[in-house]
C-alpha cells in the first residue's frame, strides 16, 4: 500500500499561484496564450517550482517542458513514466484546465521528494506547448510534434493570427530548446483533467476513468444562395442560404438524437447580406462532429455530405466545405485504465468509465506510449470561462488518484 | 380613345439624369437616402421638372412634393386624381424604384402639355418623403403621415441612425413645407412601380394589375440559452439558441410552402459566442412574415408563437419577442384595377391580376382614397441593388398603361 503523502496546500497554492499570471481583473479570468509575455512567465514559474524539486529540466525544440525525477537504476536511458498536460490558456480562461495535469504531477513528485525515496523507475513531469491552439494552429501542437505527427520545422513556421512566427516566438521567450521533441519516449503517459463537461456532477460521480477520447471533424460550410426581396419572391423561387444552414442544423440534431453517441454542433454562423427583408444570399458556418467510434463519425460525416448533397439541390444553391481538422478517435490503454479505476475503488471513490469529449495532449502522447486520463468534476460542465470551477477537495481527490496510481506502476525504492 | 402621346424618350431621359444624382462609381447604383445633400439635389431636379411644366408646386411639413396640373374647372377645391411615389432610395439602390412611379406621373402630365390640352379633373404627381426608412423609421412615413396614420410632429421628431432629427434636416434640406399634410385630399391614386420581384418576368407578363397588397409582420426573436463545450456536452443536456434558431426557420418554411400564401423569411440572425466548439449561448433573428389575407397572417403570428413556446419548453431555452413593424394587408379600390387591366388590354398588353409582394406609398393614400398600382417586370426580381433593371420598352408600356387610365378617369377638356 502507498505510504506517501500529497500535500494538497501546495497544490492548491500552486494552482491559485499561476492562476494569477496573466489575470484580467475586469473581464476576469487570465490570459495566458501560447508564447506570449504572460504565459513565458507561466513557464517561468512552473520551471522554478520544478527546480525547487531539483528535477532535471529539459525542454525541446518546440519548447515542451520536461522535469524529471530519475530512479535510482535510470542510466538516462530508462523510459521515464510520464505525467503532463499543458499551462497555456485561452482568453479569459479558468486556473485548472491544464495547469490541473501539470502541477498535480509535481504534487506526485513532491511526495516522493518530502518521503525522501525514489520511484522504481524515472518519473517525469510535462507541459507541452499551444495546447489551445487560440493563436497558432493546429492545437495540441506540442505533444502533437512530440508524437511525431507534426514535423518540428513546420511547428516553428507557423503563423499566429497576430501575424507572428511561432519559432520566433519561441526564441523570443527563451523556450527554444535543444532537445528533439520525442527524445523522451514515455513509458507509460497519465494526464488527469478537469472533465469540462457536465457529466460527472450531473451524476454525482468522484473520478472520470477515461477510457478513450472522441474523433473530432470540423468543418465550414459556405452556402451560396441569391439575395432577393423577402415580400416579392415566393418561396419556390427562393434560394435562401440561410434557410439551407437552418436545415443542416436541424439535420444535425436529428441525427445526434438518432446515434446516441454522435456530437453534432454548429457554433459558428453568420449570413449575408443580413438584413431584415432580404433573403439572405450567403451563409457560412461550421459543424462539430464527434464520436468515440471512428466508423460512426464517418458515417455522420458522409450522412451530412449527402444531406447538403439533396437541399442544394433541392433549393438551388451552391455548398462548399472545406475541412479544419480531423482527429481519429483514441482509445486509451485498457491496462491504464484498470490501474486508475482500481486505485479510485482503493480509495472509495465513486468512479466510472468515460469518453472524453475535448482532445487533450494525451491523446497525441497514446500514438507512442500507453496513455490514459483521470477526469475530476466541472461544476456546471464549465470550462474556457472564468466560471470554471472545481472543488478544492475534488482537486486532491484526484491528484491522490494519480499518485496512488504512480506509485502503483513504478513502485518505491 | 385617348389621343394624348407619351413622350417616352424624355421618361428615360429624366430616369437617366434622377439616377446619376447620388451615383456611387466605385459600389455601382446610387445612394439618395432621405434628406440627406444628395437626396435634395434629386428633390430640387424634380421640382425644377415640375416647373418646366408649369405645375403648381406645394410641399407640405413633413416634405412631401406635389406638383398639380389644374382642370378648367378646378377652383382649387377640386379633388386631384394623384400619381406618385418617392424618389429616396436606399443604399446603392436602382434608379427606378418609386422615381419610375414619379417621373412617369411627370410624362403623363407631360402627354397633356404637350397636346394643349388640359385635364376634365386636376391632375397631381406626388414625391412623398422617406418611403425606404433607411435612416428614419418608420419606412413609408410621408405617406403615412399624409394619410394621417402618423402625427406630423412625432415623425419630425424622428431620430435617424445619425443621430440627426428629422424635422431639423428637413429645414436643412429646405423642404420644410408649410402646407398640412392630406390638405389635397386625393380623388383617386395610381401608383406606377416597377415590380421588384420575380413573377411577371417569370411568367413573361406585360403588366401585373396589382390588387392588393400583402400585410407585413415583422419581429425580432431572441433565444438565451446556455453555452456549453461542443465535446463534452452531451445532446440532451443542451440548451442550444442556434439550434432553436434553426428550428424555427425549418418551421416557418413548412408553414410557408403549407399556406401557399404567406411568405416567412429570417433575413437577419446572429448567435453568441460564435465559436466554433462552443454550443451557442444566444441567438437574435428577425422574422418577416407577409400574407394577402390578414387572416392568414394571424394565424401564421399564430402558430409562429406556439411552435416558439414549444420548442423553447423542450430545449430549456427562453424566447423573447419584440414587435418591429405590422401592417395589416391591403385591398386596392376594385375600379381601379378593372381600369388598369382595360387599359393594358386594349393596349394588346399581357396582363395579369397580382399582389404587392413589397409595402408602397399606394397602401398608405389607400387609407384616405381609392387607390391601386401598376407593375411592370423587375429582371430576376432584383431591387434595392444596382443591378435592379426593366427595359426601356416596358418602362415605357407600363407609363402608357398609366397615361390610358388617368385620360380615362379624367378624361380630356
Amino acid at each position: 500500500m502507498n505510504t506517501l503523502k500529497l500535500n494538497g496546500e501546495v497544490l492548491l497554492r500552486q494552482l491559485r499561484e499561476l492562476g494569477e499570471i496573466g489575470a484580467d481583473a475586469q473581464a476576469g479570468g487570465r490570459t495566458r496564450i501560447a508564447l506570449t509575455d504572460d504565459e513565458k512567465a507561466g513557464r517561468d514559474r512552473v520551471v522554478a517550482w520544478m527546480r525547487e524539486l531539483d528535477l532535471e529540466v529539459r525542454i525541446d525544440r518546440i519548447g515542451n517542458v520536461f522535469g524529471t525525477l530519475r530512479s535510482g537504476a535510470d542510466d538516462e536511458a530508462q523510459r521515464p513514466l510520464m505525467m503532463g498536460s499543458h499551462i497555456d490558456t485561452v482568453r479569459n480562461a479558468g486556473a485548472l484546465d491544464g495547469c490541473y495535469g501539470v502541477l498535480a504531477g509535481l504534487a506526485v513528485v513532491r511526495a516522493f521528494r518530502e518521503a525522501g525515496v525514489k520511484p522504481g523507475r524515472s518519473i517525469a513531469v510535462g507541459a507541452f506547448t499551444n495546447e489551445e491552439g487560440v493563436r497558432y494552429q493546429p492545437d495540441m501542437m506540442g505533444s502533437l510534434v512530440y508524437a511525431g505527427g507534426l514535423g518540428v520545422e513546420a511547428a516553428l513556421d507557423a503563423r499566429g493570427i497576430d501575424g507572428t512566427r511561432l519559432g520566433d516566438e519561441l526564441v523570443r521567450i527563451g523556450y527554444a530548446g535543444e532537445m528533439e521533441p520525442g527524445a523522451i519516449v514515455p513509458h507509460e503517459y497519465f494526464e488527469l483533467h478537469i472533465e469540462q463537461g457536465p457529466i460527472l456532477e450531473a451524476e454525482n460521480v468522484r473520478i472520470g476513468v477515461v477510457e478513450n477520447l472522441q474523433g473530432i471533424s470540423w468543418q465550414r460550410v459556405t452556402v451560396q444562395g441569391n439575395a432577393n426581396h423577402a415580400g416579392t419572391t415566393p418561396t419556390h423561387l427562393r434560394h435562401d442560404a440561410g434557410w439551407v444552414a437552418a436545415a443542416v442544423s436541424t439535420f444535425l440534431r436529428a441525427l445526434a438524437v438518432e446515434s446516441g453517441t454522435t456530437l453534432a454542433t454548429i457554433g459558428m454562423l453568420s449570413i449575408e447580406p443580413n438584413v431584415i427583408n432580404v433573403i439572405p444570399r450567403k451563409a457560412v458556418f461550421t459543424v462539430d462532429l464527434r464520436d468515440p467510434d471512428e466508423q460512426r463519425l464517418r458515417d455522420a460525416e458522409r450522412r451530412l455530405a449527402q444531406f447538403m448533397g439533396e437541399v442544394a439541390r433541392k433549393e438551388g444553391v451552391k455548398i462548399e466545405t472545406e475541412r479544419l481538422v480531423r482527429f481519429e478517435p483514441v482509445v486509451f490503454d485498457a491496462a491504464l485504465a484498470q490501474a486508475i479505476e482500481a486505485a479510485a475503488e482503493r480509495r472509495g471513490f465513486s468512479n466510472r468509465r468515460m469518453t472524453s469529449g475535448a482532445g487533450h495532449d494525451a491523446q497525441m502522447i497514446a500514438r507512442i506510449a500507453p496513455a490514459a486520463m483521470i477526469f475530476v468534476p466541472s461544476r456546471g460542465g464549465i470550462s474556457h470561462n472564468p466560471r470554471e470551477h472545481t472543488d478544492d477537495d475534488q482537486l486532491i481527490d484526484g491528484a491522490n488518484v494519480l499518485l496512488d496510481v504512480v506509485v502503483e506502476r513504478v513502485g518505491v525504492a
